[in-house]
């Protein structure tokens, strides 16, 4: 049986179909109108959320330095096609699938169902074609899209963190194991009805289940791949390596922030009754002041520490404001949400020179945005949100448990056979060169080529 | 009583539902679909109003010189968290809260309706919990959203023109006040529904309310901040002090003109039925139409004038067209907006040169586009749809009158505790180092780190 | 009469208001709902299409030499301008007036129904008034909309090939002849009714009809405007001339992507049922797993040619695999999708270094990605769709020779008048100072100008 959607958010699409057929007629919405919603914000959620893989690829092409900037475009156009092969080819079956039914019903290939095409082949669309399509609340593949954004979202991660020493193709090897097998498995457990659903484990719209996720991935990837070269010093200083295009890592922030209206604003999972639409305006704007309140929260914070404002810190405040919020954007006190973020931006502001402490090199601060804001998000939905912190600290460890068990075999398996980090050389003259033969501006600054 | 929504544009949602009641059943939109398509339109054209904010950061980046280019992009992410905290905690209300009831019904902090959230923490929707909310035609917070990203753009216009000598954080507190304050008392004479909404002043989506706002916050902020060192020649000739990164600001622009749709389109204020629909296409292609005739009218004038074209005039020349259709998006002839858009591009042409007569130095050509094409757009909003020239002309001025005085006082308060300017060694240096202490581009160009 | 939008694609607006009128009260999609969904669902979609103009633009300026970059940003911008312009005043009209009424009812400027209007303009939206407007099924200014953006690719197509050469203003007039004229003619033989419709010519977004036809408009105009001098030397060599900028050709690749959601999901021209909403999601599953596929592919194929995996042809791949499954994304097996996308990413790692034996000098690859991937996505069809291959050849066939010889003509004329190419001093010197007098990074690399 195939479990469709995930179980949390305020969204009953079932439920709102049933109030609406006990309802007097005229004021309400019909079940077919609400099926077109519904669909139809999984389509533009979704492609808001799909357009945030250009986020990545922005925020980390301007946070690398010229030598490795073509390898991370590379990595982040191919990470995001990667994940969405993988998902459909076994991930949303793996992740949506009753676990108690798993061996006799998974099957490999997710397409449209059957009353679906029914209706669409048929010459005429009857009533009797409609209802079964109508009935599932919204068309499945537009969930399926809504789902896999996520998947890539979370892939996205660990390229920043493992950038300027990472081979590519064991890169993209390892994403293959994270979207195909990893995520979907722990992603089950709470949107596909498992055992933390059960449980009560409460992330709306993935601070644990997506960005903790790729961020455990990427801390293991770091452990095991070593910082790069030079970035810790004998004497224990930490060497500066600065982003070669801060305007395009800022473009990759408002990108992401722009996105972050589909992952959260999605993860209602139905916009078709006044219940759902009201729900979705509340997620919005409590997206934007938790980022707006990582922002002013991290530049206070550097001013302060540091007497001077940090431009990637402002970015990374905003990255970690909207971190924090997405396990409980549905906050019905908007105050709240702005305290929720403005944590968040203080964590990131803490946490990135602590890594650095712990020799811990992440070239873009992903754990920092994504892992530790992650965790106090979804510690926070308990804290302002009346549920239960006992059962998000279980989640929080049996997800970050997993996560760092299954990526450790998939680190250590590939460095022992196909090896996982450049050479010396190649790390000192640019994964660009090295890697793809090119350069991502060849005229520019120490670009050897002239023309 | 709060009052919702602008008064101005043809949406009459709740004339449409008064309608859609007298008709006959099954026909028309139902009063619960109309609320989702109201609340869907507000948070669709919502967050692409917000995804502008990205535009003028990267028009910005583009325009200025490299030393100066993280300080701007800091600016513009942390303008727009600004202006959305002050709006959550104070703009909005003051905004739409009714003038004779102010004192009264005036509160911080703007939270969705009681009738929202009962509907929302219900075990049951029930259709008395269900009819409170639909009667207000959208989401609440939907349209706190997109009234929130039009103060943000205000903002925005501002940061442009001082851009290379204005200090962070006063420049912060300006927009503090400009995004809490300033804006939000000058957009309730109209959207909010005082004096000049019934006087009969017409500004769809806000040629003046907005972007002239924004343009006379930052004519007088260039007026008392001064030019930038070495601009002006004391033999009365202008340096040419050209962007940096070109293909940067053209994506600016693209990325303004992609919002517009929704800066125009979602004026409209409603969706749900056929009459907002059609309507709101209207709009979308005056808005195009606009646009496309400000880029040939600037391309055509600086060819004659100069015997060469200038992508940063037709890019502006782009903006002034969006800036002119503004005030009057839903003109019925669509020949008349693109009239309304080329007479625009030529202003922009003309106007540019006249204030480097004037020695105000605007670095983006904020002032020309915004502020000169708003009060062109407002007056042919008269000129082409009807309305009474001289009501026009009031709005403009008392608007104008207003924000010049309100920003002057701003602006000499911060100047003579804080100051505004940095100096002139640090103008020299660039205020990158000087203020951030980093480089926006440390590889290329005259960056002195070396890796 | 007018032929209100395209005959392809699943949607049956027309029907699905029939069966709905058919059907049980209160279940059903409401015909005026169904008009503000299908209206919707075109500026939705039309605003993503428009917003792949930008995604040329970024493009085009990431893979030209920097001293051509301004003036490659210059060409997009207006190019999207005239398009827009073109079409209102002649091209919708021509596009979709019924050929056999053409010389009595066709008329220059395309404007809103008299029933719209009627409805807008009301004091009261009764029913007698909103019925017309509903029966078309959509605001007809939503669909001139949609289709507008779609004769602006075609235009994009051409100036990435012909980059670094040609001068601005003749590019700019078959701009106008290929926007105002060429396009829409062929375009009326298959979405305007014509015989091509007639004779059963299938596709669905335009694989032939918008991608073939700026592909064919480049190839022409390469032919006839020659390589880049350099280009190919006497012994038969191929210069590298590397791009300048990558990120923003990765970032304009994203933007493609994220764009082509609209033109493959918009074209199903209808959102107002179930059967469109469903039929819509698998688009757009289809669009994004066949471009993940030709990037895939095309990563594969270069790693095993070259062994070394190349950048620009993993952008192109993904280009080339949205061109190929433009033409069917309604297959209802994804896997398909894989296969056609797939399939087209190898042809364009195949295509680019076969062009330049040719001598043909496609500065970013469009002749590969667009016409090449077109003509297989438009054959694919048949082979997995179930049509007639011969009449998919006879499609792309009779628009390719119309094409060619029509941009012939138009070339030739403009080089034996105003010339279309730029004499060898200035294309060394680069477009942008000979053409524009400015440069795109005056502080960076190359640039002589310093601050």
């Amino acid at each position: 049986m195939k479990v469709s959607g995930r179980f949390l958010g305020g969204a009953c699409i079932m439920s709102a179909l049933l109030i609406l057929a006990s309802t007097p007629a005229r004021a309400e919405v019909s079940p077919e109108t609400a099926f077109v919603f519904n669909t139809f914000s999984f389509l533009v959620h979704g492609f808001l959320v799909m357009w945030m893989a250009a986020g990545f690829a922005m925020l980390e092409s301007g946070l690398v330095r010229t030598k490795n900037t073509a390898t991370i475009c590379l990595k982040n156009i191919a990470l995001y096609s990667v994940a969405g092969l993988l998902y459909y080819i076994v991930g949303y079956s793996l992740m949506y699938t009753d676990v108690s039914g798993y061996i006799g019903s998974f099957s490999l290939f997710y397409n449209p169902s059957e009353a679906e095409l029914a209706l669409i082949n048929a010459d005429e669309a009857t009533p009797e074609l409609i209802a079964p399509v109508v009935d599932n609340g919204y068309s499945v593949m537009s969930d399926w899209f809504f789902q896999m954004v996520f998947v890539a979202t979370a892939a996205s991660i660990v390229s920043g963190t493992l950038a300027e020493r990472i081979k590519i193709w064991p890169f993209l090897i390892f994403t293959v194991v994270l979207t195909g097998i990893i995520y979907p498995i722990q992603g089950s457990w709470t949107w596909g009805g498992g055992w933390l659903s059960t449980m009560g484990f409460s992330d709306f719209a993935g601070s644990t289940i997506v960005h903790s996720v790729g961020g455990w991935a990427a801390l293991t990837g770091a452990v095991i791949l070593g910082a790069r070269k030079g970035k810790y010093t004998a004497d224990g200083k930490v060497r500066v390596m600065p982003g070669a295009n801060l305007p395009l890592a800022t473009l990759g922030t408002f990108i992401l922030w722009f996105g972050w209206f589909g992952f959260n604003g999605g993860s209602q999972l139905a916009l078709g009754s006044a219940l759902d639409a009201a729900a979705i305006a509340i997620v919005y704007v409590n997206t934007n002041l938790a980022a707006a309140a990582g922002v002013v929260a991290a530049m206070a914070l550097t001013q302060i520490l540091y007497k001077k404002i940090d431009l990637t810190m402002a970015l990374n405040g905003a990255i970690a404001g909207l971190v924090s919020i997405t396990a409980g954007p549905d906050l019905q006190n908007h105050l709240l949400a702005i305290i929720v973020g403005g944590i968040g931006g203080c964590l990131v502001v803490i946490a990135v020179p602590l890594l650095d402490k712990l020799k811990i090199d992440d070239v873009v601060g992903a754990i920092s945005a994504h892992l530790v804001a992650g965790i106090w998000g979804t510690l926070a939905v308990a804290i302002f949100g009346g549920g239960s912190l006992v059962t998000q600290i279980v989640g929080i460890v049996a997800i970050g448990a997993f996560v760092v068990v299954t990526s450790s075999i998939v680190w250590l398996a590939l460095k022992y056979t196909l090896g996982i980090r450049v050479s010396a050389e190649d790390e000192e003259m640019g994964l660009d060169k090295a890697e793809l033969g090119m350069e991502a501006y060849p005229e520019f600054g120490h670009g050897s080529q002239t023309i």
